[in-house]
């Protein structure tokens, strides 16, 4: 065997390059200014019905005798199951006792979302994939290259093959840019992790219905319009390596991690898993699995028509907020540099105790009936600023969340003391930290996404 | 409120404090030579005892009616509980499906293991403790400068209070170098943590009894010795800030965290927590609960009467491996940069799937009724080795496992091209994996300290 050689272990140009992609709003494929048009013939040219319809009329999903759980005849894709939380401590240790129970969607396979890049023109583009999913309000939206649950690929579904997989998995696949196990929404997942790779393809790239090439100054042109980029998009689109625009930061690194540290230790949160059937605090109906009080979310179900798809038709359940979500960062330049406000926030479904978190993460309206002092924290700063840097709404996962929408806001904010469970990070922190797992929440990396399209780094 | 200064990210000086420390084998306050009698002196005046005792006679815990699971009467510090284990595939996709039950330690709280460091003459000295534990086969052993549960310094114990714990925690805490959430013995218990930390002591510190102030060379030296550092301090030892001795590796980091993500993928572990009582394959007797064919542990139960501890005497289950272990990393150099070649593990009681763990890590005895191919990959190369760099017999957690002792082994290999799961490191990227949590074992831990104590780099 002849020796290895070594390389760098960082590849200092592959950040620039990806820079250069984002400065490029001109695409060598498509004009931003066609976009939309084509988006809307991909619509066109893909039939897509979506109907809620009665739990009893959900082809192949049925509730589990013993449990009361909602099941597929399968075993695969998802189940939904109920959840008994508690939260031993108040969130600062002075607090109430914090107990509950909800539903919860169990989805124990690791699935991939996975963009392919590859330079044209020396400029690196982004294979991006027109995409209906049932739960968007306008059903089409940018998805990345592969969004794929292990169901999906192993053929669970009896469809056709996913397209352009083999440069994500395999000995032919691509350059890896970027591969990390990120969490998706901790209060509807029990515990779900999805794969965020970019890949860079080496080789020619055969381009199929319903894929576009775009560069990243595309994309982030297109992220300022509401639900077109999707949030498994989204989610990706936080990961692509960053140009760090300063080596200071409010925390050293040692702080930060310090800080996550001690965040992960003080709040001592019991999971536990109970059959759905009975689930104090919501009651179960012939369409929707709701709140006593209206609150939060319903479980619904709807069947599905398309034509593009790895199947033709099948039906499922979501899960339907109940309102519209804000979702915001509050950013401040400390000495010049950006520095965004993260919470450490306890979701049900984190593998681990807290997650970081936007500034907000909230429907307001499951707040409504409390007092002013126990409404979410810096909520109304948010609903009442008026330095807004980015401001669109974009869904969840319309794979599994129904018309769940958000106000995604960054809003320049007035220097504030972060009280317990906030901190101030800078971008390239937050960069850092998306290489690995489990550190920032799903809302705070579309943020992320976010404060790339609107070039603050 | 005044503009926040910012600082650097990054503190370049620190390693090289902590370098120095390592190259300075002659301590302030006590020298290495005199070190055996201090210790053989701190065992003189503290009485311990430790008797094994039927379960029966264990004060304070009982197996609890319904489960069977071994429980403390105050519902704290730790229960035995049973749990099954199914991986829907075998490690590489080929092999039979694995499945078994087995014993675990379900400890939820997240302890303290912390370090106190000092500078004295310029130097800094470590804070060590000389600490009795019943696991132990000779009891004492040197200690992190804070060992403590959250029963220990919440007062569970109803003892006294944790000494120098006001470093660590709380708004007088010392500067923090290290602060990070590490994984346990994934085999033996459920998803613990514990914070391991290394604070920089800013003012005077006093020196009470049992303690001794040595400099990281010292404490490398004694590292050689069998049974002297126990293993809280040895992966407190695995986290000071690292001097890379070269930015080239045979991975870069992108394809290092990216093999990480796809080992995490392809692993499909179902836990699921099971009542102790009627454990399959397991049996319980008066005095032990032991495996059928005598394999892997036993949980046993002891009595212990001492006198330096938070409390004067308390009863408590180990558990008791049936063997020494053999626990080893293979090193070899790449063009001058030495690797250790990592393994990704499934254990059990893992937060998520999969962490690294040293090349070897078994109990030999547990394979000998195995063909010679079903034996651990690597273990004939870790007991035939003749370029040995380093060797001792060091013991894992006094206070959860009696006589857990393992040959810790650093062995200079040839040039491997790595099965699959397996891969070569830099101890630069090991270093930068362990400033997080779950990234890398226990035992792969303690042989990061064993190769930092032999200066390789």
């Amino acid at each position: 065997m002849p020796s290895p050689i070594l390389q760098p272990r960082h590849d200092a140009e592959l950040a620039d390059r990806f820079a250069l992609s984002a400065a490029t709003t001109r695409g060598a494929h498509l004009s931003t200014g066609d976009f939309g048009e084509w988006l809307a013939e991909r619509g066109r040219a893909n039939e897509f019905h979506v109907k809620r319809v009665p739990f009893a009329d959900l082809d192949g999903w049925s509730f589990e005798e013993a449990t009361g759980n909602l099941v597929h005849r399968s075993g695969r894709f998802f189940t939904v199951e109920g959840l008994h939380v508690t939260e031993m401590d108040g969130p600062y240790g002075d607090g109430p006792y914090a107990d509950w129970h909800q539903p919860i969607i169990k989805q124990a396979e690791v699935g991939i979302l996975g963009i392919l890049v590859k330079e044209f023109d020396g400029v690196l583009h982004f294979l991006m994939q027109a995409k209906m999913e049932p739960g968007n309000r306008n059903l089409l939206q940018l998805s990345p290259t592969v969004q794929a649950t292990r169901s999906n690929y192993t053929k669970a579904h009896r469809g056709a093959a996913v397209k352009y997989l083999e440069y994500f998995v395999g000995p032919e696949r691509g350059r890896v840019v970027a591969d990390v196990l990120q969490s998706e929404h901790g209060s509807w997942f029990f515990r779900k992790s999805n794969r965020n790779m970019i890949v860079e393809a080496t080789g020619d790239v055969p381009l199929l219905d319903d894929f576009c090439w775009l560069t990243l100054g595309q994309i982030n042109e297109l992220l300022h319009r509401d639900n077109v980029i999707n949030m498994d998009a989204r989610t990706v689109l936080s990961c692509p390596p960053h140009t760090d625009s300063s080596a200071n930061a409010l925390m050293s690194d040692t702080q930060l991690l310090s800080w996550i540290t001690e965040e992960r230790s003080r709040h001592d949160v019991r999971i536990e898993r109970v059959p759905l059937k009975h689930l104090p605090g919501w009651k179960t109906g012939e369409s929707a699995i709701e709140h006593e009080a209206g609150r939060y979310f319903k479980v619904v179900g709807v069947d599905v028509v398309a034509g593009n798809r790895e199947v033709t038709g099948w039906s499922q359940p979501l899960f339907e907020p109940v309102g519209l979500g804000v979702t915001a960062f509050l950013t401040h330049e400390f000495d010049g540099v950006p520095h965004a406000l993260v919470s450490a926030r306890v979701e049900a479904g984190f593998l681990d105790t807290i997650e970081l978190g936007p500034t907000v993460q909230c429907v307001p309206g499951n707040y409504a009936h409390l007092d002013k002092r126990d409404q979410p924290p810096f909520l109304d700063t948010a609903l009442q600023a008026d330095r807004i840097r980015y401001e669109a709404v974009h869904s969840e996962e319309g794979g599994r969340f129904l018309n769940a929408e958000s106000r995604y806001l960054v809003i320049e904010a007035d220097e504030i003391d972060p009280p317990p469970g906030y901190a101030w990070l800078t971008l390239a922190q937050l960069a850092s930290l998306v290489r690995h797992g489990h550190y920032v929440n799903v809302q705070a990396r579309t943020l992320m996404a976010c404060l790339n399209a609107i070039g603050l780094r």
